[in-house]
């Protein structure tokens, strides 16, 4: 059992939680609680660290205990546990998992899909919920740019709550280049922008679709949505310029949804 | 010019930025930021502190500098302002703004209205979320049970990113209660929840309607659900078990808000 704080590993998970260069350098992003844990595929898992007194309490039987056993883990003290942890308020475990490898390329073959393009967003959350309301709307795969905050930001693994696992994504190094690939293989693109002309539920969505999402305080860049295939709006009463980033997404993903499900 | 941290008028501003009994005692909340001391009705604003350096680039004619003029204001050193704010990087305004008083009975009375109920919910950013996106999507006004998240906390004014001002609302006694009154005066009231069987697009919202919204970990409570008119559910894909409950209020607002604007 790990009983010092000053221990390599402690150490070593601390950087990793605070630093998005070190996770990548590895390869991995961290998760914390039994679900999160629980959700994780077996075989992407490569170090779990427990709470003394969560494992004292995990029944046999119940599938977490066998997981446990199955891919190995250490016991901390709750004092260490603390420390590795992320959140106010820890849940006891915490596994290093790692990263998924999805291609643009592979996933550009998937047919008739249903994509997300985030140009440069920055709050993690709104990264995080959108992959969570983006598994259950349906998505193929959601693509960020470069400048796009960390989706291994232990703030949106947090926030997908559970989606990271399932939903492909990829980072495109051009967004322009991005949207005439998906052009060229007849997946048309929609620029949300507050210049659309055209309400978001007048366009059929039923046939190969990308959003293209941009940045909370800017919008899209008036370069990325000049080469879409089309503008569109979400209507907006009252005085509100905008809705923000995750809600204007989902409000999409969920009509495309909607329409495709009918 | 205030240059003393420990000045009465300091202490005081940050008491109400910690305290929701001080702000509700003296019956204001707080707004930071030029767009929310633009946006405040002027006949609202009780007290105005702004940043020495923030006055000294506001230009005559703006409207803001004007409007400080008529209300009256404060300035304050960096240093102050800095310990006054409630956030990281402070925007150099800040006003003291009467609650506005709406009554549950009164809004009863609008006609064939769109309504979301909010049962404790307790994430602030959520809250204000709904009431930015509850005024696009053409909300009536938003009630929320005694046990949600004081609307008047400065996360939730934030997020509300001005709506505060002009969405109506109102805080329930008793959700049941509540129910039963809308029902009366015509209202359909439909519970969103995992058991419900019928999508939330396979009714029709365009007569009175009011949204019942549950806490983000619980959901709505069963006796809550219970007297409702109808169970709703929003479908999801692949394993997701809930939506964001910010996510799941915009779409069902939405889709009222599609299917009335005709």
């Amino acid at each position: 059992m790990i009983t010092s704080v000053a221990n390599q590993k402690v150490k070593q998970v601390v950087s990793w939680h605070t630093k998005a260069k070190e996770r990548k350098k590895d390869n991995i992003f961290l998760v914390e609680g039994l679900k999160m844990f629980e959700e994780a595929p077996e075989e992407s898992i490569k170090e779990v660290y427990i709470e003394e007194t969560l494992l004292a309490k995990l029944e046999k039987g119940s599938g977490i205990y066998e997981k446990l056993e199955k891919v190995g883990f250490e016991t901390v003290s709750s004092e260490v546990f603390r420390k590795m942890s992320d959140t106010q308020t820890p849940q006891g475990i915490l596994a290093i998992v790692e990263r998924p490898t999805y291609k643009f390329e592979e996933l550009l073959k998937i047919e008739n899909p249903l994509f997300v393009i985030l140009e440069d967003l920055q709050d993690p959350g709104n990264l995080g919920t959108i992959i969570r309301t983006g598994e259950g709307a349906g998505v193929s795969a959601v693509f960020m740019t470069k400048n796009t905050v960390d989706i291994y930001n232990p703030k949106t693994i947090r926030a997908t709550m559970g989606s990271i696992y399932r939903v492909p994504f990829a980072i495109v190094e051009d967004v322009e280049e991005a949207i005439f690939s998906l052009h060229k293989v007849g997946v048309k693109t929609y620029a949300a922008h507050l210049a659309g002309k055209d309400y978001y539920d007048s366009f059929s969505f039923k046939e190969g679709t990308a959003f293209l999402i941009g940045n909370e305080g800017n919008g899209l860049k008036k370069s990325t949505a000049d080469v879409a295939s089309a503008y569109l709006k979400i209507p907006m009463e009252g005085h509100v310029e905008s809705l923000n980033a995750a809600i204007a997404t989902s409000l999409l993903m969920y009509e495309a949804h909607r329409q495709r499900k009918g």
